[in-house]
């Protein structure tokens, strides 16, 4: 059974006795039974009775409701409620919409609403531009999806995808003070889902794409920076990518080698895999192998979404399967969805193997077998050192874009963007499970906008005039 | 020139040296000059010198100016600054989003997003309605146009809409409690904005259509009222007409008079004046006529969008101009652009008239020439007694849609919602000049929410079980 885990906090409000010992019979049994215990509050007490809640984890909802099962078998307990935290904290959605100045009298009224807004209206009909400081478009954030890949669970579909685009939103606030706007999309096919986000496109200074499944995602970022004017990006390719990069530039560092004589495996041929393909060319990595389900992606191939990739990895023209590529290789970066790799396949690849096993919910090689092989080790998870999440790259890569006014997105904003957040781990703290910062830490957003911002400016991209 | 108006407030700030009269000389000069001076600041003192900011209205920008202009030819005094305070208030946009929870911890971000997400996933991929209790849906409604007659401006584009749309959200947020958000489309026919509507309708519980020209606005209502299974509601139109209808439902009481014999001559045949005649044949009114700026709308019409409301209004088969219309008439209510009528069309109706004059921006009669004539006036501004806004209205409505969670909206909530609006003002209170509550009366939005819900329930278009 894995760890208890927050997301299956439940808080169980108890009635019972007043007599010595009670509480503690109830905290013994619920740590016996795999429970993790966090809070206990009084709730209300009475001559001989009293009313507590008690707050635990535990490791899925069945093993919730065996601890529940078992504390309603001791004597004179009474469970009063069952409450399950994960859900109280999504009733009624996750975001409120708040007015920056409120309307109580007429001569607000009069400024915000009409006739004065009419003043602002005329404004931007003359000059459209004028929209980036006369109206939310300066600081809000579409948080786009089709619902074809959310989270891993597949197709979830729009109307279950919306309390994910909503957690997106709250990530973006907290890290970056971005507005961003979840709007999963009802529609069935591209051409839809293009002209719904150009129709949208009037409140927003950026699109954020999200658990659009591959590659549909190619195909629509494409089309949707083509007919736009601004930036679009979606985060599970370019997100990840970035956050990889970051550990990779990171990672080098501890074993002196550089990108240009690098040869580097990447597992998997979806979003993230071919997105980090792209980007490790554009690093300055020559030696690129990718990898899917199949083995090796072949440089003849007549899959039109992997072609481009295709044409510009695999330099050595090898074949095979991804144990035949990691040999005398530098570098895996896993983006799979299964554990496919044995230790003797990390074995295989050059000296001071660097392996980010990112696979979710399983890494592709178990960390724990390869800690004697490998030089570095990263995996998608917490609970492992080095933990590649694009939460990292995404706030403050929208940041950046909306203080630029950027016009779009390009690969000098996301090398900046990795830099950025490799920089943040000091030269005297980098090490084998240190290289990339933590989630939390709060110099990151900042540092990654401040980059993005930069780089848009010297690109020619930056709407805005003058520096940020 | 028209009076002084906050939505021209102008903030100017001035240095000068601290000697006895100086203020006076600058107030006495904007006074005379006709600018309304509100609020005068001091900003800093030094030695023999002083800033001050002097807040004042004027009548329009370049009276602001000429005031200005004047204030700089006196001695010694330095224009610091001028600020536009209706611009200051607009910039950077008027609305931000909030989470109701931050994400600070690992145990936020296990409950929040991933994994603890995924169960929220699950669960509305399993029954979507539970989207009604784990998302924004609940409490968000899209405010939607395209941008095609925005205020009374005309065509200004879905960009240049956009602060309307923020203004229409804080409205309904200040007066309802509704989150609402602004999505002005960039669309270029009814196919793409139905399109764009459907695709945006997982993130909410209600559509708020505004500012779409006529007939247009029957159109794409009508389609996204067939297409959506969430409410649908054009505030030009039924916001309006609920309003218009209020007033008239007290205005009757003050003559005695009632619906199923009264004359009504309607004057606009664009969004306002289709669905007011609507409404009063709902309410039970037989008579109606409306007038658009050919005269009479003729029963025999080849107006696809005027066939419906030609069908049902004009009985007597009457032809001509709105004056014939109006003679023998009790009730004119004016939705037009124009001022059109003499008092002597209004001496011309029935006993104890009722005229709504509620052409933008000046009536269609002077109400000052029928003081005499008419027994009750209203009209569209906030400068004569008896204000007809939709504002009464739409926050109200959309929160009952809301706390029903409504399929659609149909004739009884409008009904109930017009009722719930005039009953605000109490049979002790009501009198010619108080026929309709003020927009800030607090206690109008609750009474219409719980009308508007109660006849969804009523009507079987509640998607919520038990009463709200």
């Amino acid at each position: 059974m894995s760890r208890p885990s927050p997301s299956y906090s439940l808080t169980l409000r108890i009635e019972y006795p007043n007599t010595v010992g009670m509480l503690g019979r109830v905290t013994s049994l619920i740590g016996e039974r795999g429970g993790d215990i966090g809070a206990i509050d009084i709730v209300q007490t009475t001559k001989g009775a009293m009313t507590r809640d008690i707050t635990f984890s535990a490791s899925d909802i069945a093993h919730g409701e065996q601890i529940i099962q078992a504390v309603r078998q001791i004597g004179d307990i009474d469970i009063v409620q069952v409450s399950d935290r994960t859900f109280l904290m999504h009733l009624g959605g996750k975001l409120e919409v708040h007015p920056k100045h409120p309307i109580k009298t007429r001569d607000d009224i009069s400024m915000l609403y009409t006739p004065g807004v009419a003043r602002i209206v005329e404004k931007i009909a003359e000059n459209p531009d004028d929209a980036w400081n006369l109206s939310i478009k300066k600081n809000f954030v579409a948080v786009v999806t089709d619902g074809s890949e959310v989270l891993g669970l597949g197709a979830a579909g729009p109307q279950a995808a919306l309390p994910v685009m909503e957690a997106k939103a709250i990530l973006l606030h907290e890290f970056a003070g971005v507005d961003g706007f979840p709007l999963p999309l009802n529609v069935s096919n591209d051409d839809e889902f293009v002209a719904a986000v150009k129709a949208i496109a009037p409140s927003f200074g950026a699109i954020h794409l999200e658990d659009i499944r591959a590659p549909r995602c190619f195909r629509l970022e494409k089309r949707l920076a083509d007919a736009l004017d601004i930036p679009v990006f979606h985060n599970d390719q370019h997100g990840t990518a970035i956050v990889a990069l970051a550990g990779l530039m990171n990672a080098l560092k501890l074993v002196s080698k550089h990108a240009a004589n690098l040869k580097v495996v990447i597992n998997g041929a979806e979003a993230a895999g071919i997105a980090t393909a792209l980007l490790l060319r554009s690093y300055g990595v020559k030696d690129i192998i990718v990898c899917d389900e199949d083995g090796i992606l072949a440089r003849q191939q007549n899959d039109e979404t992997l072609y481009d990739v295709a044409q510009t990895t695999n330099p050595r023209d090898v074949s095979g399967t991804i144990e035949d590529a990691l040999k005398g290789a530098d570098a895996l970066l896993g983006f799979g969805r299964h554990r496919v790799l044995e230790p003797d396949a990390i074995r295989a690849m050059n000296a001071e193997p660097i392996v980010f096993a990112m696979a979710n919910p399983y890494p592709e090689v178990e960390p724990a077998g390869i800690e004697n092989i490998a030089r570095v080790i990263a995996t998608g998870k917490s609970d492992f050192p080095n933990q590649i999440n694009n939460m990292l790259a995404f706030p403050g890569v929208f940041r950046g874009l909306l203080d630029a006014r950027a016009r779009g997105v390009n690969d000098t904003m996301k090398l900046a963007a990795a830099s950025a957040i490799a920089s943040v781990v000091g030269a005297d703290e980098l090490n084998e499970d240190y290289i990339i910062p933590s989630v939390f830490n709060r110099r990151v957003a900042p540092a990654v906008a401040k980059a993005v911002a930069k780089a848009a400016f010297d690109t020619g991209m930056a709407r805005r005039v003058g520096r940020v």
